[in-house]
C-alpha cells in the first residue's frame, strides 16, 4: 500500500510515543503538529545506531568549545552549498530549539512596550514570544491572491513607529507556504535599514521548497541587511527529528552578537545534546537524497490536495504552498457555526491545527499537515468531503 | 581482566568519540573530565534502543507542557524515595545542563558587583559563572582535617557584606568529595536566613554517596531554608550520560520561581531532547541496581587509591572522598617546580584535571577521576609512583 520507502503505515505510527499520534483517539486521523509520518534518512539513523551501539553518551569530542564543532562546520557547508552563503564560524550559536532563539532575540533586542512586527497568520509560539514578554504585536498581514499569499507592497513602512524594533520574518512562511522572492525580501530589508529594525528570520522550512521556488536567506541580500539580521534554522524540520532538539542561531554581525550576549551569556542558553548534534550533522552532510525523495512525495500530496479540494469541496479556498508540507485552508464559506478545527474534528474525525492559534481572526481556517502517506492524505480528504456534504444536508 | 560487567577495556574506550579519551595521545591515561569509563545501565540502554529502533524522534508525548511530564514525575518519585523530599511539580524546571542553571540563577537573582559565595576548591564553571557575569567571587574555603575537608565553623557569616546575595553550595562537593552533615548545612541555612541570601545548591553528585555518609538536600532542612533555595540536579553524572544533556532546576518557593522567570521566561532556556528525557527517566526509575554495583566498584577504587598513596607516595596528601569518583590530591610536598598537572602529564603520562582550575592557589593539586576499571586505576597509580620516584632521584 505504501509507495515510498519512507512511508509508514498507521499501526506503526500509532505505536510511536509522539504527540502527533497520541493526542487524539484512534478514530481520529491527526494532521496537526509539524512533523512527518516518515522514517528518517539512513545517514541519520546510522549515526544514532552507532552511538547507541557503542554506549557513547559521554562529553562529546566533536571539536569546538562544547562539542559543537562538527555542527558549526555542517551549518557553514550547507549554507554555502545550498544558498551560496558564506558564514563566519564565530557568529554561530547552537541552541536547543528555534522558539528559544525567538524568545532570546526579542528579549535581548527590544524592551517591554516595544513593537515587534509579525506576519499574520503566524506560528503560534511567535505570538507567545511577543505577547508573553510584554512586547506589542504589530500585524503584517499576508493576503491571498489568485496563486499565493503576499503582503501589499509598500504596506510595511506604514506599520512602523519609533518604538518598533524588530520584524519577525518567517521564510518560507508557516502556515501559508510562501517562499518570498528577492523583491519582497528587498522591501523588508530596505525598510529595516531606513527605520533601524532588527530582522529575526526564521528559515527552518528552507529545506522544504518545491521546484519552481527558490529560498533566499535574507542575510545574503546585502552586507547592510546582514548586519541587522539574526537567522535561525534547524535540520529538525526538514529531516524530521524535532524531538532531538538542535538548532542554530546566526548573528549577521559582531555588534548584534554582542548586544545579544549582553543579555544572554552563551552558557545560560544551554546546549544541544549529542544526539541532536550528530543527527543534524548527518542530515545536513548526507541527508539530501532522502530529502529529495520526500519532497517529490510531498509535491504529489500538495497537488492531490489542491485538485481534490477544487473539484470536491470548492467552498474551501486554498492556495498551493511553494514550500512546507502545510496547507492553509480557508473554510469561511462553509457556513460553520463554530471553528473550522472543531467542525472537522467532530464531524470528520480529522485533527487539523486550529487557525485561531495562527491568527486571532483565523477560527474559520485550519492548517493541514500533509506529510504522510498518500493513503492517509486520501482518507483525510474523503473525510473532509463527507463532513462538508453532511453539514450542507443537515 | 575486567571484574565487573560494566567495566570496559582500553581499546573500546579509545574508540569512543568523547573528550575524555580523545584529548590526549594514546600514551596518556586520562583521569580528568567527570564521566565514567563504564557501559550504562540496561534500562537506559533499552529505552534508547527502543527509540532508535522505532525511529521515534518526533515531538514527544510524555505528558507535561513540553513532553517533560515523565521527567517531572521521575524527579519527584526519586527525591521522595531517596531523600524523603516532597516536591511540588509546579516548581520543577527541566534544563539541558546544570551550568545553564547556575548561570541563570546568578543572573536572575543578583546584579553585577554583587557578591556570590563559592566553596573553594570548586568546579571550574562555577568560577566562570561568577566571574564572567561581573559578580564578585567570595571564597569560602574548605580546609583539610585528618579525615575530611570542612569549613571552619562560624566562618561563613564573616564573609558576608550587604552586597552578598547568593551562596553557591556544591553538595556532595566536587572536588573534595565531602557530603555535608546536617549541622554543617544548618549553619549555611541559618546564615542564609539571617543575611537574606539565596542558596543555589548543586546536588548532581547525590547519587554517588558511599556507605557511611548520607546526602541531605539542603531544601529539606526547613520550610524557611527551602523558600530561599534553588536546587539543581541531574541523572547525567551518577548514571553516566552527560552527552544526552538533561537536568532539573527546583525552586524552593513560588517567589523564587517568579523572580527567576522575570529575567528568564521558561522558553528562553530551551528544553532537553527526548534522548535526555527518556534516559533520565529510565535511570531514576530503574537504574538503581546498576548504580549500587558501580558504587561498590568505586568504593574499592577509592580505598585502593588511599592505601596505595599512603604507603607508596606518602608525600601526596589525600583524604578519601565520602561521595563522587573524584580524588583531590595535594602534591605540594613533592617539591615540583611547575604545576602538579603538568608534572604528571609529562613525567607520568597521566591526564588529571589541573588543580588551578578549581582554586587559584591550586596548581600543586590535581583531581583524579577514578571511575574506571581497577586495572586502569592500578596503572595510573604505578605511573604516579614511578614519576615521583624519578623526580626525587633527578
Amino acid at each position: 500500500m505504501l509507495s515510498s520507502s519512507f512511508e509508514l503505515p498507521e499501526d506503526v505510527l500509532r505505536a510511536r510515543q509522539n504527540v502527533k499520534w497520541g493526542k487524539y483517539g484512534t478514530d481520529v486521523l491527526p494532521a496537526w503538529v509539524a512533523e512527518m509520518d516518515f522514517s528518517i534518512a539512513h545517514p541519520i539513523q546510522r549515526t544514532l545506531e552507532r552511538m547507541v551501539g557503542d554506549h557513547d553518551y559521554g562529553y562529546p569530542d566533536r571539536g569546538g568549545n562544547h562539542g559543537d564543532g562538527t555542527l558549526v562546520a555542517a551549518f557553514r557547508s550547507r549554507m554555502l552549498k545550498h544558498f551560496a552563503w558564506e558564514t563566519d564560524p564565530s557568529l554561530i550559536l547552537p541552541l536547543s530549539d528555534l522558539v528559544q532563539g525567538t524568545f532570546a532575540t526579542i528579549l535581548a533586542l527590544s524592551e517591554p512596550g516595544d513593537g515587534v512586527i509579525l506576519q499574520l497568520p503566524a506560528y503560534p509560539p511567535f505570538h507567545e514570544a511577543i505577547n508573553s514578554t510584554g512586547r506589542r504585536l504589530i500585524p503584517y498581514r499576508l493576503e491571498p491572491g489568485s496563486e499565493r499569499y503576499s503582503h501589499e507592497p509598500g504596506s510595511l513602512s506604514k506599520l512602523i513607529d519609533p518604538t518598533t524594533k524588530i520584524i519577525l520574518l518567517c521564510n518560507p512562511q508557516n502556515p501559508t507556504g510562501r517562499v518570498f522572492e528577492q523583491a519582497e525580501l528587498e522591501e523588508i530589508g530596505r525598510v529595516a535599514i531606513e527605520r533601524d529594525l532588527v530582522i529575526l528570520s526564521d528559515e527552518i522550512h528552507a529545506d522544504l521548497v518545491y521546484r519552481g521556488a527558490k529560498h533566499i536567506p535574507i542575510a545574503t541580500l546585502s552586507p547592510e541587511i546582514a548586519a541587522r539580521t539574526i537567522t535561525i534554522t534547524s535540520a529538525t524540520k526538514g529531516f524530521n527529528i524535532p524531538g532531538l532538539r538542535c538548532g542554530v542561531l546566526y548573528f549577521g554581525s559582531q555588534a548584534l552578537k554582542e548586544r545579544f550576549h549582553a543579555r544572554f551569556p552563551a552558557r545560560v542558553l544551554g546546549s544541544p545534546g549529542i544526539t541532536g548534534i550528530d543527527a543534524t550533522v548527518a542530515a545536513w552532510n548526507h541527508g539530501q537524497p532522502w530529502l529529495d525523495a520526500v519532497l517529490d512525495h510531498l509535491d504529489g500530496n500538495r497537488r492531490r490536495i489542491r485538485d481534490f479540494i477544487s473539484t470536491e469541496i470548492p467552498a474551501i479556498q486554498t492556495l498551493m504552498p511553494e514550500a512546507t508540507y502545510l496547507g492553509w485552508l480557508d473554510c469561511s464559506r462553509l457556513g460553520l457555526s463554530g471553528s473550522a478545527h472543531d467542525f472537522f474534528l467532530e464531524q470528520g474525525k480529522i485533527g487539523f491545527s486550529a487557525g485561531e492559534f495562527f491568527d486571532p481572526n483565523g477560527h474559520k481556517f485550519v492548517r493541514f499537515n500533509f506529510a504522510t502517506s498518500r493513503r492517509i492524505v486520501d482518507r483525510i480528504l474523503e473525510r473532509m468531503a463527507d463532513a462538508v456534504r453532511s453539514n450542507q444536508r443537515g
